[in-house]
């Protein structure tokens, strides 16, 4: 495939694995990379020094590029920032927080900018500022997620129509027929998450990957939308919350449910029934636990398929 | 196109419009038929001899298959099935309800019968019953909805898995490209609602019809969960739900503040201020009211002009 997309970040398959906390380290970024498609390391759960260390290694463990995933709200994003410059990563996608800050700085130094968004609104902003490309994250998507809960099938035509730069959609995503119907809608590449969870090399626990062999249709919902929105597993952690929203909790009261850390806990430690399990609404499509690079491998035949099946019915 | 639901229903294109209250009489499915879509007629918004009349006149308009949108909690169920079996109704689409109390009754009448699911539960159930396809709706479309929020992205792919019957893809579906990434995802047809109530066609008021063209992302959310899921536009109404929402109201408050003939205020007879508005995040993406005949042509040539575009980047 030539795509825009390819050509930008230098990768042979238009798909990027997105940069998820407790999930993406070096060795699921660099499967994914040596695979053909870009590997990002997650920093929104590292502190610099942590970032550091899985850079060098992501380096040393592929030749192809890869990139850091940097939530902008991050507490010490300065320190977090200059690693990425001193280490010379050559591709960021910047996500959770505004663009205009950073973006001129990163592209100074030489690397690609690429900004994570749900809305035309952030879409427009962040072509704006100058970034190489945008992210467009619909609602079905794990973790953090928008306010107006558009959907990957609504928003990236919108998009599309909106912006110049090229654009790679996120949400839902988790086979080739998925991915065909993003570039269907006007996506130039995509952005991969859940499905990623589920193999042996992201740093997930276990407890975690397997839960999500188990999940279902209904297994996530978007919740705590008076804080930031994210999407999680219905596991008791969840239907603690919902309790509290029963009782007409206040948000100080959800802010204290939450307290700190139940991400890490979850997705990281393996707690289950503690822990907050932020996946995709896709992981009920997801049922093995296999290697990012046959991943990456079933998404372009099943794409091909998917593309000749479209084409004889026609 | 040669397909299973073009076959089971004898139309050209796969594409049916949605039976829709206050939009989806006589004018509009004759149009959508006669331009070789299936048009349904919406009962539910219709006292069985409205219903009898738009029947007859649908007849008279067209001479290509169309059938009847009927929500099984329908109050005066009985008679409306009466209606369309003495007036040999060839299709029927039945929703909201259980499709094991009248699917057999139907098809030994000679209909074909499908039924409208948000939920692989639902076509596994509805598939028992005997139905002859199944339309999945996800979470972006407009009107009521499902509790899981599935998107079509995702619903799909769960449900093609699950059922042998034919599929149909509904939310979200408001142009060639989007039918063709449903397809891609392994829907045999589309179920076009949203962008058929911007016709001249539909029945439904001006100044809904207006509205819709002013519709950004963003304009429409699901709400009202505790009593039936329902996505509409954000106007007046909608914030006036949500204002008690915040200040914690029972589910007796939300009735008693919906109360009855909402939607008919709204979209039949025009009152943005008081009335439910009913629509689709594709809203967001109409631009221009045109007759049935221009939606389904250019449905048919942006498909292929999509499908074109991705055979050639392959």
């Amino acid at each position: 495939m030539k795509n825009p997309v390819c050509d930008l970040l230098g990768i042979k398959y238009p798909i990027i694995q997105a940069g998820m906390v407790w999930a993406s380290g070096w060795r699921l970024a660099s499967a994914v990379s040596n695979s053909g498609g870009l590997g990002l390391l997650g920093a929104g759960s590292m502190y610099p020094g942590v970032l550091r260390e899985h850079i060098q290694k992501c380096r040393k463990a592929t030749s192809n590029p890869f990139g850091v995933n940097v939530p902008l709200l991050y507490k010490d994003i300065d320190q977090l920032m200059e690693v990425i410059l001193v280490e010379n990563v050559p591709i960021v996608f910047t996500a959770a927080g505004n663009p205009k800050i950073w973006t001129e700085h990163l592209k100074k130094n030489g690397c690609q900018v690429v900004h994570v968004v749900s809305s035309v609104k952030f879409a427009l902003k962040a072509q704006d500022c100058g970034v190489d490309a945008i992210v467009a994250e619909g609602f079905e998507a794990g973790g953090h997620n928008g306010r107006e809960e558009t959907t990957t099938m609504t928003l990236i035509p919108l998009i599309k129509k909106s912006i110049k730069i090229p654009l790679i959609a996120a949400g839902g995503i988790g086979s080739g027929p998925a991915m065909l119907a993003a570039m269907a809608l006007g996506a130039d590449a995509v952005q991969v998450g859940s499905r990623f969870v589920a193999s042996p090399e992201a740093s997930s626990h276990d407890n975690f990957k397997k839960e999500i062999l188990k999940a279902q249709q209904g297994a996530t919902l978007l919740t705590l939308k008076e804080l930031t929105p994210v999407r999680m597993m219905k596991n008791p952690f969840f239907q603690k919350i919902q309790t509290l929203y029963e009782n007409g909790a206040s948000i100080n009261e959800l802010k204290e449910a939450l307290g700190r850390g139940r991400a890490k806990k979850g997705m990281f430690e393996g707690d289950l029934i503690e822990g907050e399990l932020e996946i995709g609404q896709v992981s009920a499509q997801i049922e093995q636990i296999i290697p990012a690079k046959s991943i990456i491998k079933e998404f372009i035949e099943t794409y091909n398929r998917a593309l000749k099946n479209l084409s004889e019915i026609n």
